[in-house]
């Protein structure tokens, strides 16, 4: 199927957009166009050609409805913070915001469970459902901009994965708008559901290519009472990838186990200016380890006891022990911002390997030995708990030949390790625009074909974020 | 497509599976087609042609290359205790039975993770990791007989749900036969994977109708160190139904909430010959309450804030708290063998009802009602901390005229409730061949169309356990 995108084609619907959504919401004002050109995804822009904020399931149905007819292709874009670039409209046509989805329908005390829009914040829905005592954990660094049906579409997940689970594990139902306009429920707002094929995790991480979510039911748990955080500094930062597992393996489960390279740690303090913990000399990594639960003398002596494991792999005996809830948001922010510190350091391309937990050392390991081949620096960090690491390759002094050329060649090795790894090529951050390329390290041809049917059964047409996750056959 | 079962062509197939599994894995005898022309559900028995007892995946493959050529039709079997008659071969063809694929390949440790062939017996496997201080939480009633297998093809929940989530919140990865005779994997072995579309959670609860899963990867977890266990009579059932919200809403999270109807309990007490406590009178249903978890004392004040909360339900003063593992595994055994014991005193139909938690007491009052209207007596019990109410309607004086007929209007109408509460049909026993008819009250004409779609693309001809959770269009 040719994916050419057919300008004018949509401009001759701009009148039954602004039937549909309202004037208001229909731009073709090239700095609108320009502000919906980008995510956070490295530093690519691709131009829209027309910006649709439609406001509820029936006006993006009737909108698709057209879409569908007429072949114009819909990028759907939640908070725009995505590292994946599954929101990028690279080959034109209609951006669909859902910016103005932003409501919070209904908060069910009884059955712990939320009932919200797509186009919410994420912080701004977890502190709705704290006020009432209820936890919802899956939050993504960026979650102060970015957007709860976007990190549906991602299948985020956070430093509260490692105990708590993903976005897939709190997801009950979903309301979602087909490519050809259908409405439909993938679910139901239950616990268990053994009825039928399960729509809404095949929905949940399809990076918006199935359809579009217009309304999320999500289960909450009851807010933990009390948590502890300590930061560990390590010689080695293999040894503080090996302490990982050891700490699993001894029968604790801390709700977040943090990695930080060194370069990390001491990017982000100066980029926020915060020196809340000396780095000292001959510190190679650290360990950010939380525990929480409802009794603070259990969680002491979970965290001692965590304290103790971690003591065999070469740390050093200065623990930082964040002492009250100013320090712990210390601590949480610098991990939070590694991100933007290394984005504002240099031009960088991350990769979101996920490996079993206790293949981290080598997966490090193997990064660097990489890095030496082709030449690039690389600053490690991530969800050590869940084998999660972001390598961020840095650009610094490599040309633009080595970057754009050679060093697809050193991402494919460190790839192709984290398959024989028993890991896979994204944890949370999705394949979008920028990863498709990498998938067929860890598919082979038949699931793949399987993928592309599944796509082909929603999206007909495929005018749906086409050309995402893979290219259309 | 037409679905008529071809046995000419299944025997002339026998040297090509005899040659592929050796002759003593193939069987015709009248005998042995008996046997597994049953499994739990109701009073049902359909003969297949030829019984198949492949060793490896590499069969498999080859026996559905020839059944997909010669359009054989092919129902794959686990332990053969589904309650919704999935591995029933009502349409004749092939049985293929995973019992000789009944290895534990890897209990990995370090990663918290275990392999699995699907022959496994769940509570051997659950023993297996019991022994290295893991544990693998889901497990069904009939935990010493079913398989890990079906346990996947039906998203088995068990009693620790409540807690610990079902079968899909365990299952990482899956290798995968598909009806064409190809061998997939459909994922990797992490924690979290944003790595295209989510081919694991579309094949566990697809009840053998997308591929045969040949081995299995499970996320396991510490094993709690200490559980506490306590019987609550409450004089009203509606009553101990809204207990079980007001538990969670107080903010506990216990690892088993159980409700027993009256009649549940009286029958397995009289079935297992075990009077472990007296029955008073004007009690008419209990809820049976585990906390768990790895400090003794914070678990006896959980169990004592929870049974604070139910005495405000009109529950008896004498709950029961068991004493030791003995009175412990009593109290459990009764709870497991309630299905039997319904068995046992009288022809059943169960309807496995699944709501969010608070809508409990309406169920329960609404299944009353239909019943009366319908002149039916039903047991009700089950995971009530999940929602998930197991009805149980007894034939006893209905004539068959009324049980094969009218009854089925009153099955309609409590579905139909269920669907109303936002809940559904199956919660975990999966739809099956019994349930198939009722499936249009939850999902409309799109909602199937997808799902026909899917079982088109992964099975094109047609031939692996056709006519289960829907027919063919």
């Amino acid at each position: 199927m040719l994916l050419t995108p057919d300008a004018p084609s949509v401009l001759q619907q701009l009148d039954a957009f602004r039937a549909i959504v309202g004037s208001d919401y229909v731009s073709v004002d090239p700095e609108v166009l320009a502000h919906y050109a980008s995510d956070e995804t490295e530093d690519l822009h691709y131009l829209p050609d027309v910006v649709l904020k439609p406001r509820t399931a029936e006006e993006i149905s009737a909108i698709l409805k057209i879409c569908n007819e007429h072949r114009i292709l819909v990028t759907p874009r939640g908070g725009g913070t995505g590292l994946s670039g599954g929101a990028l409209p690279h080959l034109g046509g209609v951006l669909l915001s859902t910016e103005r989805m932003n409501s919070i329908l209904e908060i069910d005390e009884r059955n712990g469970q939320v009932t919200t829009e797509p186009g919410v914040i994420t912080e701004v829905l977890q502190s709705a459902v704290r006020e009432r005592g209820l936890f919802y954990p899956p939050d993504p660094s960026s979650r102060g901009t970015c957007f709860i049906g976007g990190n549906i579409a991602e299948n985020s997940g956070g430093p509260k994965a490692v105990k708590y689970g993903v976005v897939k594990d709190y997801v009950l139902n979903l309301e979602v708008v087909l490519p050809t306009g259908d409405i439909i429920w993938t679910g139901a707002n239950v616990l268990k559901n053994a009825t039928g094929y399960n729509l809404t995790q095949l929905v949940v991480g399809s990076e918006g290519t199935l359809g579009i979510v217009t309304k999320i039911v999500l289960r909450l748990i009851p807010h933990p009472r009390y948590d502890l955080l300590m930061l560990v500094p390590f010689r080695s930062a293999e040894q503080a990838c090996a302490a990982v597992s050891a700490v699993f393996q001894a029968g604790y489960t801390p709700s977040a186990l943090e990695f930080m390279e060194r370069d990390a740690l001491e990017w982000v303090m100066r980029f926020v200016d915060d020196s809340i913990v000396p780095l000292e000399e001959g510190i190679a990594a650290h360990l950010l380890i939380e525990v929480d639960g409802n009794d603070p003398d259990v969680l002491m002596k979970e965290l001692e006891g965590i304290a103790g494991i971690v003591q065999g792999f070469d740390c050093s005996e200065n623990i930082f022990f964040a002492e009250d809830a100013q320090q712990k948001e210390q601590l949480w922010k610098l991990r939070r911002r590694v991100g933007e510190a290394v984005k504002a350091n240099s031009i960088y391309k991350e990769e979101d390997t996920v490996v079993p937990r206790a293949e981290l050392p080598v997966l490090l390991q193997g990064v660097k030995a990489i890095g030496s081949k082709y030449g690039f620096h690389s600053v490690c960090y991530g969800h050590a708990g869940d084998g999660n690491l972001h390598v961020n390759i840095i650009k610094g002094d490599l040309s633009d030949e080595a970057w754009n050329g050679s060093l697809k060649e050193g991402i494919r090795e460190i790839f192709q390790l984290v398959k024989q790894l028993g890991g896979t090529i994204s944890g949370e951050h999705g394949i979008g625009l920028v990863q498709k390329e990498y998938l067929p390290i860890v598919f082979d041809a038949v699931q793949l074909q399987l993928m592309r049917g599944i796509k082909r059964l929603f999206d007909p047409n495929n005018i749906l974020n086409p050309g995402k996750i893979f290219d259309s056959e």
